[in-house]
């Protein structure tokens, strides 16, 4: 396997990305498919690198898929959550990276809850930084794996419409989907309560809708985010999961008004019977579990390109 | 290294083994062991397959025995564990596990605390799901490395007498011992508390008694229950710590009316005083140790025979 | 690589060691520093091997640090952390070795927070026992990192005067850095307040100053211990963080007055502003970050000693 030289050093956000790079990595991540449904799903590609997963906001499934990606390359992943760890008490995030880098890894692969912490230790690190989700800011990954997924049972992306609906304003998943989809050609429109809909978002070249029903109207892709319940029944953004769910959940009756070959994706985990219903999620629109595998996939993709690798391994 | 080929997809339980097949995964186990004995113990069996330890229950050593085991055949081991985990928060189990398969792993191995949790999932995965103790029902490896450790003693379990002692009506270690030792050709004997002693545990095969010196007198083989001490002080189950250990403990006295090759055995972790006294846990009769270092072996054989593996590798 | 017979089987502390073995650990560190600069780290002397991580007492760093070593080794590197373990609730340390043990690794690393742990566990374990922190007792492969890092800079040990400041009577890491530096022949001076500096610690063949400025005075090392804020606030062994960084805190003032080209060191993480102040710790004297890049391969040399590995492989 080769692949052509990427101009980055980092996948700091799709914001960065032109959109024949964020073709690359869908391109590269299709072959990493392939192998991922051979009997042997390794290559040798990242042996004698050391991937450090720096997981500083709880996430079980973004840090295994990414120590699974790194391992399918051989390379040797080292996992640090931030509940067990003196990372977190009395170091700055700043001596933390810096000490980390001393033990000369070729990536770390960053989770934090404050949007741009991997942007800042990018500036003084040697090793390639992979945001694994920053705050409500970026989560890169999660939107290339959604735009392979997209691609591979659209055939294309660019012409689309695609909507996104729930809380636009909190929302990682939302930043950095909006982003790739424009930048490969989609038609973007954003849905959700009014208190979650950003100002702004607009500049992104999204359309916004305050109303689910006339944003999928039409739609070739419905992507639902997961509510966040703790943040809606402690502040005033909506009154309760049971009203968010009636205006903002797609439930079985308003997924027959979709085109018959509308897709149904959501980031996971589902919150069953809130922003979608099980009908919907396990009914033959859906491809959410489709993006849990593009998601090991477009992860060896990224180590792949940054993790340096010499092509012929 | 080959083995016959092996018709279940999962190990849920020794329930649904055959003697025959039960004594296949004794022989691998052997092999095995002698691998964890060479200077260089590892086999490239696994190279290239996912090996997940989803442990949703904690547990320190059941996990690390299966890691190691997996690490031994060359597999990537993957540890997901229930209390950092977004797993249990607000995620069904069927979703965690639908989830993980799509990350493609080869093996499953899960503990959890409700009874046939492995056995749904495995209803619903590609992968192979290897039941690592579930609730109060089944903890097959379990009780293969006790038959792996009674044979190598013995030099056989049929017409064997074995004792188990201890909480048999919530011991997951009882119900899979009873069924292995039974399916082997030994007499199984129960003995507990009558409120440790399940309705209907004689259906299995087992002889029941609620004294302990009955139980184990002119046994071959005499296992100790770890007594859950939680268990046993928040409820009407027995009085107390102190009058369970006089009653159903194994003390240096009791132990010498066994008979003089009678070997001891217990699933550890061991409550020194409780259940099992020093002397009688670090004595000669005592193959403890013995159960651990099997309990490796026995492992390496499941995953070896479960991950798809190729013989000749 | 080849390495001279080393007469130990395990790295209970600096004080089991004689000059010379000092110096054949630091020489074989230095050559794993070269490795962990070639694009791929790896060597595959330990592969096959087992290598346990115990830490009974937090530590995201020391666990690292050691993790990495073993991977780029090529030994299954195996982590078992207290407070998610059995290990601790309701056994004993030493049953929990035993337990390890039983499944055969090469090498145990603990840390636990009883001095003596690793001395103990030692006598009933085949597997080498590597002393990662006890209590406030030893903390060897810290002070080899240290030497090593003096070495680099400094060309030599022997001769120098080396300055420790802070908390000794509680710090693992001055016990250890005493001894290796005074039996490579260094001069070693300790400061701190008078309830920091314990009794007899002048046996140790170190100068005790209860002042910093005397201590500091012409050094060529200056190392500032970290400072347990959380002892210093409920204690009475000083009045309160702020006296502390006062007295015996590192600032940019005073490190004016240090020679030229002494050098600071600090074993992180660095409690910025209280005993070190942040324009010293990021100045041009600094040479922490080398202390972790060491310890990677210092932490090499010492499974590399132990673990078993033919010279050849």
């Amino acid at each position: 396997m080769t692949a052509a030289p990427f101009s980055h050093r980092h996948l700091l956000g799709i914001e960065q990305l032109s959109a024949d790079e964020i073709v690359q990595i869908l391109d590269l991540a299709d072959t990493f498919m392939e192998i991922n449904e051979r009997p042997i799903k390794k290559v040798p590609t990242l042996r004698g690198k050391t991937v450090i997963n720096l997981f500083l906001e709880p996430s079980t499934r973004t840090r295994t898929s990414f120590e699974i990606a790194a391992k399918r390359l051989s390379a040797d992943a080292v996992n640090i959550s931030g509940s067990t760890s003196s990372t977190v008490k009395g170091e700055t995030l700043l001596d933390t990276a810096k000490n980390l880098q001393a033990m000369a890894p070729d990536v770390i692969v960053l989770r934090h809850s404050s949007s741009g912490a991997p942007h800042y230790i990018a500036q003084h690190v040697a090793a390639a930084v992979v945001n694994a989700g920053d705050g409500t800011h970026e989560h890169p990954t999660q939107a290339l794996l959604d735009c392979a997924t997209i691609r591979k049972h659209k055939g294309k992306i660019a012409g689309l419409t695609v909507a996104i609906c729930g809380d636009i304003a909190h929302s990682r998943v939302a930043g950095s989907d909006i982003r790739a989809l424009s930048k490969l050609g989609a038609t973007v429109r954003v849905a959700g309560p009014r208190t979650m809909l950003p100002v702004g978002i607009d500049a992104l070249g999204a359309e916004v809708h305050p109303r689910l029903e006339p944003a999928i109207a039409g739609a070739d892709v419905v992507i639902m985010l997961r509510i966040q319940k703790e943040r809606l029944d402690q502040t005033s953004l909506f009154p309760n999961t049971r009203e968010y769910s009636r205006y903002f959940g797609l439930g079985p009756h308003l997924a027959t008004t979709l085109p018959p070959d509308c897709i149904v994706m959501h980031p996971s985990p589902i919150n069953r019977g809130v922003e979608l219903d099980p009908a919907v999620a396990d009914g033959p629109r859906s491809v959410i579990l489709d993006q849990v595998t593009y998601g090991v996939a477009v992860r060896m993709a990224v180590l792949y390109l940054l993790g340096g690798g010499s092509p012929e391994a």
